[in-house]
């Protein structure tokens, strides 16, 4: 794992090297993508069964089988173990509680004259949340996506999940049931991208696809934006920590770990001013890598793209946390809430030295879907607000008729653009 | 100009067919755009005065002749015939009013074990603004797109506006100056969208780009997509107007001319429940488009994706909104707001036979950055939102890391992420 320093000389081009994350596009998987979407766009149902097949083994006789019924989804959730069961339920119940905050409402004024502004918030009809299926099949990303669509009182949810070899994941169809998911349907990759997007004659039209996938389903979602919406194009998972040098070197240790077990791409970086406490940070790493499950992966992920980096104080940590602008912040420092205050650039901050990133994956409430790759500059964490969408109210008294149609006359022949003056113009004369 | 009835037994077909636009991407200005991408990210401004020299026919010495000061924006604004002036003001002002009420604010809670939970909004800290240059410059874009990033709260606007031959647009110019937009260079096209996202050593790089522009603006924009924030890749402009019959026939003629003439590919559709009055519509469009400047790209527009539709009543032209998803809506009928209830996809619904749809393009207030191609489904108009984003905060107090850290831990072993429970169980352990 990188040590660095922003004492060195060349750190700013060691900090870039570090960042940079080839975000490209595989051409050749965009082929293959675009003649999936093409082929379920013309051939529906029957390509999809096709594709299900030959992608997840799994053969069915008609596209009707492809669906879950509901009771498939509560006897998952009725089989599991009572520990897990509570747990899902508390997790749903703190990401329900946070997310009701997020809910926007229609608001409207009304000038002296009569005239009406305002801005209804409606939901969306009809959302496709993806959720990958095998072995990295995460329950709480179900949570995180289908909660927030339910509060913001999305018509209808559907969810497509693959089952490798017919092979079906409990948590997750218990998670789906607990979040109040309408229909599942067992299909992944593109194809049910293209399905989403498209509809097939079994599998509805969304309006907009969210959820986590591997490079097809990317590509897919990329290549279907505008036709339906699509919550974002994930990289690999980060987190920044900032420490003062005074939590548990272990807890320090298992947090970068949080992250690197997740792919050898994703990226873990400590910022602290002690170098002593960083020495005591890479022993605890040495000490407990050995002991983890996911040990290759995270070692991959330290070594790629992990770095322990000394700074100057905590101000200059803040500095480079806004350049950074990291998916997951950790503020493991006396009085957090001084150093949130310098922080404009972050998918999540984890305030004080008991909050584990883990924490917010799961069940304090906040969303886990977050912009990575320095996208939190301009980008938010997957919410209600993704789930709402809003129309301008304009109502004109004829009384102010004349006081607005003089000016957007002005504007519309300054534009060169007659019918738009016209328009306004026909509604203020006299004759 | 084509007449429909939703008795046709073909009806749906028929509509199908009008409202389908084929948007799919140009590959050979895709390949275009992606050089010159290319070229400026590796040579910078060398490359931009290449482009602009080329494609402008503006040849300056250096970058820095690229740029605007803001002494000549003032005096472009001081130059403006009064009215000009004063009708840019009063939209300017209006512009700010509305959107001043769009300002997300941070908010946090705490729970009684301590937690707390919340969400920071900050404004982005650089946005950049394209404004078409040449015959296609509209001052009410500068301001519908700066004023709501300058309400954000917004560090610095840098507008970018070619000026093919040497042409400034005084219009534009002075509402930039009116906006508050920071800086302002001349340059266009993809290599303008280029400096803006990879920055060069002139033009700095910003967070997020917005504003309209040709299929070479849009393409770029699409491609730095991920890299830096975009607003949306705009369709055809599209005007859905629904008349109980009542409303001077002339005026809803005009109101079609409206969107009709911003290009050959617009779309104005009429619905309404008595063919009387779409005989009289008919009659006011022959009888006035003669007289429009731009009558030959109306005729165009209305011939190749314009209708009058015969509806059976009020209630089912709203179930045809709603299908339709339209960039404007106008509500010309009685009691307006009681159809509003009923219309749950639009981009700005302009209610009452008052109302029309040009006082939004400049001054009723909202914004003229609306939905198209159906998108008003899930997205919303431009707003101070698309200028703000979004950090979740969460601080977990010593006395709750055991009742959330039991939950996470539970779930992440679920997962079998153990470094995500582990980090979780060692804040709570009492060794």
């Amino acid at each position: 794992m990188q040590r660095l320093s922003t004492q060195q000389p060349d750190f700013d081009q060691r900090l870039a090297a570090l960042l940079d994350f080839e975000t490209a596009q595989n051409p050749e998987i965009d082929r293959t993508v675009a003649a999936i979407l093409t082929d379920v766009k013309t051939r529906g149902d029957a390509a999809l069964l096709d594709y299900t097949a030959r992608f997840d083994g799994v053969t069915v006789a008609s596209a009707a089988e492809l669906e879950l019924d509901r009771a498939v989804l509560q006897q998952a959730f009725e089989r599991l173990a009572p520990e897990q069961r509570q747990a899902l339920e508390a997790a749903a119940q703190r990401i329900r509680s946070y997310h009701e905050r997020q809910l926007t409402t229609s608001w409207q004024y009304t000038e002296p004259d009569g005239t009406v502004l305002g801005q209804a918030v409606t939901p969306l009809d009809r959302v496709g949340i993806y959720v990958p299926g095998g072995k990295a099949a995460y329950p709480s990303s179900v949570l995180m996506n289908a909660i927030p669509a339910k509060v913001a009182g999305v018509g209808e949810i559907i969810m497509v999940v693959p089952t490798p070899r017919g092979e079906r994941n409990d948590l997750v169809l218990a998670a789906a049931w607990l979040a109040g998911v309408d229909r599942v349907f067992t299909v992944g990759g593109a194809q049910a991208v293209a399905a989403l997007a498209y509809g097939t004659a079994s599998v509805p039209q969304v309006d907009k696809i969210t959820g986590p996938g591997n490079a097809y389903v990317a590509a897919a979602k990329r290549a279907v934006f505008g036709l339906v919406g699509i919550d974002m194009v994930a990289g690999p998972s980060e987190i920044l920590v900032i420490c003062d040098g005074h939590t548990d070197p272990d807890w320090i240790a298992m947090d970068l770990f949080s992250q690197a077990e997740h792919d050898e791409i994703a990226q873990s970086i400590l910022l602290c001013p002690d170098p002593r406490f960083i020495d005591q940070v890479a022993a605890s790493i040495a000490r407990l890598l050995p002991q983890m499950p996911r040990r290759a992966i995270i070692e991959a992920s330290l070594g790629n793209r992990g770095a322990l980096i000394e700074v100057a104080d905590l101000d200059q940590a803040c500095v480079l946390a806004n350049r950074i602008a990291p998916e997951h912040l950790e503020l493991s420092v006396e009085s957090p809430w001084t150093w949130q205050a310098k922080i404009r650039h972050a998918g999540a901050i984890f305030l004080g030295r008991f909050t584990s990133e883990s924490l917010g994956d799961y069940c304090a409430g906040p969303n886990h879907v977050l912009p990575t790759s320095r996208t939190a500059r301009f980008a938010s964490p997957l919410g209600v607000y993704d789930f709402q969408k809003r129309s301008s109210l304009i109502y004109v008294a004829e009384a102010a008729a004349a006081r607005l149609g003089r000016v957007a006359s002005t504007l519309a022949h300054g534009e060169g653009l007659t019918a738009h003056a016209r328009a306004a113009e026909l509604r203020y004369r006299d004759d």
